[in-house]
């Protein structure tokens, strides 16, 4: 039986990172077939990355097929599976994100603030036309989606594309996860956390290790030990006592950018001056990655790979296509429909909440109420997700000033308007929306 | 390690049933203790029951520990699970519920309409007895009820007890699972049904086969079949292919109460006439289960036992007192908090639901909004059901008439009173709450 | 300044009521130009009234020009309100309704159950043309909506129609009011409602005096002097002292459908079996009216006119216009946008409900959430009101089945069918939407 | 018939205002007695305000009987209105909120943020016992609530006081209608807004003249003119051109707080190095003020008066209660129970909205759902009032802390621990509720 997986922007530096996961996971998810696809600007990058890739399996021994093709709609033929992990406008998109942003004193990150904004007015188009594509060509795989936003991106597709099998991944839950394990020392598949919230802005409500709930004393640990459970494209600033006394949840490492945006704004401009955007130093990462990519002795996934902040990316994304395929019902944390979940949230939007996953897809489990030290600014941001959303596809300057004046980390009429006009003009080449 | 299971109502002629799931299940739930406890008037069959479940242990040679008690607080030291199976009023009860309903020309019967409104009355203030004491002696003990009506109780129990340890539990969902099975000739555990609504008034909205939707394909075959899934003591009358391709949902057995209403009136009045109530039938069914009981050389479960109505409701809450102990985190269809799973229902009420049942309990799974068709007809029976709640913990008058006239199988001004008024003087010793 | 009036349904026999409400509202309200309008089928009758109404204008004095056409775009010109009172298909459809209704033994009353059902199924496509020539012709008229059923017209009408100046009137809240008056012996200017729910399914949940909150001793009086105040076309049955002290509001008539049921069915059958359908009697009573219209020498309103039910329609059609008219801000209960008044029901849902009534519309104040002796009933009645409006819509089978199986006067599977195929038949000329 | 009014906090500045306006309206709301009640710390304020209040009646030679006293019970006997503008703290406490405020770079107005939350914690206490005395002495008066924060006492009042009779004012709606008036050149009794949100947080939705419809051409109006509708405690400065476009809607005063939050800090930064802190601008304003009030010649409310922020507070005051003692029916805006007018706002809480005022209180006028562009932010700001709320009635610092960090002017979680601790300290005198 054929069992084939699309990976769209396929000649990412990550590609290898999701091989291996492939690789490992063939006892129970014999992929068959994996097509790598990108733009024709990624041509090169795409045949470096294939040709790791091909090494890779080689050397495992498994009856894994892997091709490259600039031909979308030819890859998606018979696809099982299509991962999404473009980045539309690349690198240097990032960059005016960044750069923008912190030269008007504002957050410049990338998936949070006026960063967060441009990224999903410039990919939820692209990601309509995948998503129309595969609603053409193979309307029965599932497309799991790690592009950021992630969570808006998902909302975006479910709410405008007639391709409703879509699932938005994010390593942020399994890297708490993953924390939480080291700090309590025992094995993450021990850990569970009830995550409520989105995207970038979950909180762990409970945690348990092995059915018990242990919230009070991971906060304690964390709060002694001073855990960072931070990506690497995060540096953490530690929270205070009170804070997280008062929270009573974990928060997620990106939350340091609305509850200490000050210290977080200084630290970047700091780290902006000393040595660019985080994008210029992406950059360098994936240029020496891609030197060693070349290598013809490579035949494993290189350990630099890591450094970024991607890494348990690719096992979110793989976990999630094993248990679709096998009908597991475990439960995953991933960006899904949040159908009353959190009854707090429109039971339209799409939330990152645990979810039974099934070769139906996820289904999310219902948290109640939101606890009331959260629910103002959950439900503010997920009305600013809507707002761009709409501004994402109506093109409408008045709707993305909306969602620019209304996001947490801007919120100033005057410069909202001041970064909304330069990000527009600096990306209008991936804007057509806004050219009407 | 122990392992203690208390049950309340242990004389029921049901508890070896319970007893061969403990054992069937010994390698995963290793219970080391069951004590059965009944009120002095059970005191005989309590005997006779014991008996026999002590013959079918000796006979496994397994190490678990059986006695009987009348002394309820002293047999919830140290029980890591109460399950509740108690019948307040015993038949006798039921036997006038059912009398004096049918006697008025309305359905009569135990867990809908006039006789579900009493049984709620008696059981309730009795079920929070039991709560309160689980919450003094043994407060981490898990209480899974079977006593009807079960989703009502179980509400009333989260919403007025300080024990929160509460799931509610009901076979007919099991026996929906079966009966789809044999529809489409397959094994049950390949079958899954995501269940929306209450108990006894559960709809089964989408029909998985091994993880594929296969929902019209059983609703086309259960139409062909005439496939009857009733418990035993609900005859099917048969849906007309237009209400099920209407409803594009699995009804369930109790639905033949509401929406084949003067046909299952004229079919209990037959029935009545020719056998006397339901009620009866059961006394003499249990009184032929004892007289088997009491035979020193039988030590396994009586066939005959599964002719009754409750047959998988010992599977059903091994199941989950299974899955709890061992963290299992699979799905299960319980009565329990909605949480927002189905938005359309206060989130703090009760539904039947799949969940995922863990250390921690079950939690729901999100279904969105009730589909329109069914969407008044839910709604108001849920608001039914709060008014019996109101009606049984306040005891106030005019509370119980507010639910007999806003029950769709009463619904009629004068009736309601003639009813409520019969009712409350036949079961006075077990309704002290009306007595102030 | 002109001010006009378009009547559709002008060849109405309550045509006379609403030209004699517009001459007494004449020094606030000065209409300029009336146009009566109807269907080629009502000619004669439209002429008859027509004279009349001249008549009885010019005995007034008052600068009024009145026509007829049976062109009803022409007549739209300039509007600036349109009364809708339309009966598709005649007093015969009626008939029709009741006769088919009360042989298959349910209550076949032309607003309620069945016959509701489907004198909305063939009213909505006739009244969104009308509101779709309004919103062409003159888009600045408000749309005052007369014809049953009243509320889930303006609610398909909001919906479906571009047009959004709709209003829907009946005159069971101004009755109500009427009574209360009388019981309490004051003036009706000094009584005021406060109204919960939708049109014929309306509670007055608290009555005020002159300010003052009386309800309970209004309703101790309507049970002392069991007060009916049910319209011409509704014989009361009397309420129950347990049901009104239970209910803690006034009830209104067509609640006898409801918690009555199987009276009113009886006293309903008995009516027929002696007298015909209501719809006899009603088209009797006409042809005696249109006999003494056509008597050249009466010029006013004559005193037979107000045995019929619809007495006080046309003084709320008319003070409605008033107000908006001169921007009053005053209350009146109407038809129109929930927008949370009652939480408990959809925001986009039209209920009945006291309103301020400004040149922008009516306004409805909120009530909070309904009593929860109210709550589920009044959500079904919602609910299955969203199913006929799918229903006429669609021309869907099912979804009528829908409506129909779910109509709590209905609620049986089988019969559900036999009276839906029945009525599709006997009215299929009217129901081109589901000749497809 | 009498007609009393308690006045609490009488010695207050402001209490000509209310004299003058209780002169007024004397033929339509005839006060037959007013008492001026205060503590014993303004005892001297108040023989001042009193003897000027006699004096402007004097002159007026209208029968109403006017006294002071420092024992409130006595003075609330037989209370038909209870007028409530006190100040917990004088403004020593205010001025406390503002300095230490701005002295870590926050905005540090009296009614937002910090400093909100604390006058919120020190009132809330002092007016659930001044509820508590009414309920007891004279449970049929309506108390009409002036202290800030308006919408938040009122709030805690309704939910944490046996009292309901309960409604909040502020001239900000006032303002803004007159400052349309101006615009627009019309009557400001011709201008209607309907108010969205909540106390100082309520945009203007729709603005109608004479019923039309204007909001466009006064939202140009205002951007051309560059209107400043502020009162007198806050400089605007002037939206542009893109948030007016946006937004749709009028902003309130306040708002710039939220939306141009850098500049009003700097703003108030420079005023306070230039003039100290707006509480001591006010403290000589009071001091210029009584020394006028002294004068025993004068015997009309000083011109000075004006100059506060508090210009028509009183009108809106005088207005509700003739509404309320005259049954009008008449629409104003005042801080009530949501009860769904808002939808999106929890059902119990309190907004600013137009209410249709009648002898039993007001009754708000449904909006439906709040604009996207709006809807975030205020559901957030609702929550951190719930959070206040809660904080004050519990006296739980982390509570506190919770609605300090979770502030739209705050939200960052090491200086919200900074600013609670300190104005903690500062105020401890005044919030014994933590001092447990
Ligand atoms: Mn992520
Ligand atoms: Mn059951
Ligand atoms: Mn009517
Ligand atoms: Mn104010």
């Amino acid at each position: 039986m054929s069992l084939k997986v699309t990976i769209i922007g396929g000649g990412s530096s990550y590609t290898p990172e999701i091989i291996e996961g492939f690789m490992n996971r063939y006892p129970s998810f014999p992929v068959t077939e994996i097509v790598l696809v990108d733009i024709e600007k990624g041509h090169n990058k795409l045949k470096i990355v294939t040709s790791l890739a091909k090494r890779m399996i080689q050397k495992s021994g498994l009856p894994i097929k892997l091709s490259y093709t600039l031909d979308r709609r030819k890859a998606l033929e018979n696809a099982d599976f299509v991962a999404t992990q473009i980045r539309v406008g690349g690198l240097d998109a990032r960059e005016k994100d960044e750069r923008i942003s912190l030269s008007h004193g504002v957050i410049g990150q990338e998936t949070n603030g006026a960063g967060g904004i441009f990224k999903a007015l410039r990919t939820i188009p692209v990601m309509l036309d995948i998503a129309q594509d595969i609603h053409e060509i193979c309307p029965n795989a599932w497309m799991i989606n790690f592009t950021n936003p992630a969570g808006i991106v998902t909302e975006a597709l479910l709410k405008y594309s007639p391709h409703k099998k879509v699932i938005g991944v994010c390593n942020i839950p399994f890297n708490m996860k993953n924390s939480v394990a080291e700090m309590m020392d025992c094995n993450v598949n021990d850990v569970e956390i009830e995550f409520i919230g989105m995207n970038h802005f979950v909180f762990g409500r409970s945690v348990y290790i092995q059915g018990e709930d242990r919230t009070a004393a991971v906060l304690e640990k964390m709060l002694q030990q001073n855990v960072d459970y931070s990506p690497a494209n995060i540096v953490s600033i530690g929270w205070s006592e009170t804070f997280i006394h008062a929270l009573k949840m974990l928060p997620n490492p990106y939350h340091q950018y609305y509850f200490q945006k000050e210290e977080t704004l200084e630290k970047d401009l700091t780290a902006f001056k000393e040595n660019g955007t985080r994008s210029e130093v992406v950059k360098q990462v994936e240029m020496d990655l891609f030197e060693k990519y070349k290598d013809e002795n490579l035949d494993v996934k290189p350990e630099e790979l890591e450094k970024r902040g991607g890494a348990y990316y690719s096992d979110a994304a793989c976990n999630l296509m094993d248990s679709i395929h096998n009908n597991k019902g475990d439960v995953q944390t991933v960006n899904t429909m949040n159908n009353g979940a959190i009854p707090d949230l429109p039971t339209n939007s799409v939330i990152e909440v645990n979810a039974v996953i099934t070769k139906d897809g996820p289904k999310a489990i219902a948290s109640g109420h939101l606890p009331l030290n959260i629910k103002g600014i959950t439900i503010q941001m997920k009305a600013f997700e809507e707002l761009v959303i709409e501004a994402a596809i109506s093109g409408d300057y008045l709707k993305a000033y909306e969602a620019m004046v209304m996001n947490p980390l801007v919120q100033n009429e005057k410069k909202a308007k001041i970064l909304l006009d330069e990000l527009l003009e600096a990306h209008k080449d991936y804007l057509p929306q806004f050219q009407k």
